[in-house]
């Protein structure tokens, strides 16, 4: 489970996927993410699922980029959001992510952000990606096989 | 339906609220809302739809820092978004908002976002606010009756 | 003066450029602009400054997206800001943008970001930009005739 | 130099402090990072750099949130930053960044952004902060003692 993120020891980061197959990525609330009342933006969640969506894929091998480069996107076409409790500036929590399965093109997640000790629930959403071929800007049929095969080991 | 955004006639920009009760907020797609796929990121359109609530709710003539100075705040519950096509970099479109109504202390918006001719449907979502007090931290019992009686007239 | 943004009647804006050459782009400071100090976050500028410049290239018949799609990019190479006030959630306010010239591919623009009577200034700013090609991912030897005949309108 | 982020194993972050006074923080290029061209938005680093500047007041004992919490504020008065060479989407790199001084109640950072075997290097980067009196809203005196000790500490 050790993330190829970085290469020095000086920066690495260590992930963690859980026995029932939650990947465990950490977020910290900057001021960038705070609003007036001092608590993280609404907004900002969508962008910590991103960043978590993509470091669980990365530490499966598979690199977005590389993924983009080779003519598949995972654009999102669906996603909902219900906010529980706020973070406020300074708090650090737990964005918990799992993939409910792969429906044909379509990639289901859910996710969760917690508390450190796992008692408070802050947010829960669900994101539906679904595989695009770039070049004709159409849903794609079937996902390439090696990213298939990658995607099925995260699927719970 | 003339909005108070700006006093000056160099700056003014011109709202519109449908027969059927759309509050119609133009976007355009700068460079930084857009991706490495050059099309609008998905988080983008939680800021719109932030702005067009805000926007709606000035004409109205509720000024959202008054409500917060006021001891009230809106925040988001709730957030579903559909995308269904999408915007590209230099795009204009219409984002429509419309309150499906008050129920107690929840107000439930409903927006799409929409080509200027109206033919194609970009994006649609709901997003459910909530009153909170801010001092108590607490949702309120009921809308403070200066806010609801604004808030009713744009419900349809 | 008039821009091209919008087609339709409902959704105008209308962007003036005063008599020494400035380009004024307003805007309104939106809860998702603020930070827990209720003040506009500073990066937010950034976004906005971007906004102004493209919007004015729009008001000379360039279109930002068109100039990418002709293989040229004008990125960001230099950037400094000076917050002299901080502007508040719910403000307005108007960005002034002037090019100071066109010095071979470089483009200097200075940014001025005033209150609506133009009594306060909050920030002052100056953003160099260059041209690049975007397949050999090189600053060009000169601009485009097109493009240059037309920054050069825009130049005081 | 073992920071306090986070209190479980799971979800440590190691930063590290060079020799020569740098504090690394590491970055990593999300799509929501990117623009069009598949490079991250040159706005993109201001948010980067602060979270270095807070991650590292927090690895000497100082958390912003309480900071503000005692009514002070470290707004920022200037910023400067050159662009070198950009950083591509799935990119890994190392935001470094050091406090030339404290002088009075100005606090000036010195930023880097390497790539993580620190032969390019794609951004530097200045930016100063000012403490001010979150109550009277005016720039402080002097800093609180506690402030300036632990800010003391860190300048080259």
């Amino acid at each position: 489970m050790e993330p190829t993120l970085n290469s020095t020891a000086a920066i690495q980061r260590a992930f963690q996927v859980t026995d029932d197959g939650w990947f465990e990525y950490p977020i910290h609330v900057y001021p960038h993410h705070t609003d007036y009342g001092g608590i993280a933006w609404h907004g900002a969640y969508v962008a910590w699922m991103e960043e978590a969506r993509v470091a669980y894929l990365q530490t499966l091998g598979i690199q977005y980029a590389d993924l983009v480069a080779l003519g598949c996107e995972l654009p999102v076409v669906d996603l909902s959001i219900r906010y529980h409790r706020s973070l406020r500036m300074g708090d650090s929590a737990v964005l918990k992510a799992r993939t409910s399965g792969v429906e044909g093109v379509r990639l289901v997640w859910d996710y969760q952000v917690l508390s450190l000790d796992a008692q408070d629930l802050y947010v829960s959403a669900q994101v539906t990606l679904v595989a695009v071929d770039r070049e004709k800007g159409k849903i794609m049929r079937q996902l390439p096989p090696s990213v298939k095969n990658a995607l099925m080991r995260l699927a719970t």
